[in-house]
């Protein structure tokens, strides 16, 4: 008898789409606007979703306090304000497609949920574009 | 060939989260501001998904007004502006966790719901506080 | 390891919900206000969901902008500011209840989702009533 | 000293833009696929304001449960599932633009709300076009 | 040349809405169920907005971040996860309608805002009920 | 008797927030993380609102369809998928706060708007932090 337990956070970054092993006009041809050398940006809105049984002594699947500092930690603070391609280590060989950050996040995120606990992220590059990730 | 039919209804309550059983400092520990003797309250969506086969006579897996129906009877005139801990029968023993209120609710309305329809509740806490229970 | 990729389009229409084999008057037990003769109509909300590998070249399972075109042209042109029950075939003899148009705009789309993605969509009716189906 | 208090409500219609002294032609220039002969539809949402002192009594400008029922019966009764071309006195001779719908709603109201009360009406055709009228 | 600004916050809050000098039933007939002697709750979302020149130094009206820890430490940290009737000294004597909580919040900030910066508050109880008040 | 018009439109893009006169330790102190060298970004949601009388022909104080052209060709072909600061010729100079941006899109507009409507921009950077300005 499991439960799923979701929250929502978000940050605000620049980045831009591209392969560096293609020439500018491929580039140009498959990511379009995204392709900017000068970089665009987002509001990413995330929830982390946690599936498992209730505690009967508190009630909580996982307490919200503690799932929310974990996401703050692990994720906001380092992708926050920040140029995904130029100032994190993760997308400084990755292209960061909204695909490729749900990835990451929920590699990020995986060693501190505990491990009888399912994980899932979903990620909103916009309200129109959004991407599912479970493992 | 199964659709899933989503209904999102609402109510208002008041709660307190605590475990009768620990000291007041072991619940401010756990429950921090939840634990407010006093109460503190939310606004809560609720969406109940019913899944199963369409009926070729009305193109309907479940009459969207008999489901309403069936959630006003039996959440929305049981829980709305009540006090989860003093008002209702359901948690006077229970802590009324988002948690254990999703299946609370699940099984309250799984009596009334056709034995080959699947049901799933998601209940929303705060727009960024929600939980899934699918029994 | 599966990413599913999620676009969001919508649609203007007019229909009415009615089975030409019953009479009026079970029409109207069953339909109620939707059975009106004149029609009414709705803001539809879709989301289209992909779910497959990410490509290594592009970080994309699928290009967001090649799936809103796919959309464009097998749903939204089709279905957008339109009478479902006098302005298209797919509704000349079928019940344009939520579940059916879902079904349908699934079987529309499934051919021009390459064969190794899953599909699945998210019909809004009105914010509270939505349907999902996924083949 | 006065407080804006706002209700919203919501009604589903069909309905046709055209000016019926003009040409098919001339239609099809100015309202495009608005001038669907067949009708097309929308979710309408409506937003109702007025603005006036707090009754010291009752801590309310106005009651939003009278508000809530005045809307009910001028507003959602008459126009909900309906199509506003063909069902309503109001557009029988009148183009039912989300501006003209507005200003019938306003002057619907108006008798209804207690003149030392200023009127206000906000009405969302879609999520990204929609009007105000104040009198 | 003026703008105006504006930030989104929330708080949680139970309440109960009456007139001590009333008898229970005429509470009863007034309020009905936000009557509740045991409460009841909502998850109260608020915008605050200042209007103002724009400093050329810097290109704000006013720092966002300083008017979110006004937000915090004169509204968000006095009512959320409170009683409003039975924690605050605000609402000691004085019923915790929407209307009246505008207005003690809009009393709390403005000494905290600059004196030619024009001040308003919007709160919601719900999603369908909200007020407004500018002073 | 004038109804007001409103029309949203969303563009996404990079900016940071300093002032070239300033030392980088005065930027960083008045701007935060906002002052990032490499750069952040948005999804910036536009509502552009336009007041006057219905033109009795047409039922429209502006064509909907107009409007929305004009927006695409004057803020989200020169904003959308830009980095503000590099990118465009308004913010070379212009600290790209929403305030500055507010303005400049309303600027940018108002030739296009016939002189006898009244104009009115609000701009969100995110769903929390928004502003308007009408001139």
């Amino acid at each position: 008898m499991k439960v799923t337990v979701s929250r929502k956070a978000h940050f605000n970054a620049a980045h831009r789409l591209f392969n560096p092993n293609w020439s500018f006009e491929k580039n140009e041809e498959v990511f379009g606007k995204c392709n900017n050398p000068n970089f665009h940006g987002h509001n990413y809105e995330l929830i982390v979703s946690v599936k498992g049984t209730i505690d009967p002594e508190t009630g909580y699947v996982v307490d919200m306090k503690v799932l929310k500092q974990i996401i703050k930690e692990h994720v906001e603070d380092v992708f926050d304000h920040k140029n995904l391609n130029l100032d994190t280590e993760e997308f400084k060989e990755l292209n960061p497609t909204a695909e490729n950050i749900a990835v990451v996040i929920w590699n990020k995120l995986r060693p501190h949920i505990k491990s009888d606990l399912e994980l899932k992220v979903k990620l909103y590059e916009t309200e129109r574009n959004f991407v599912e990730f479970e493992g």
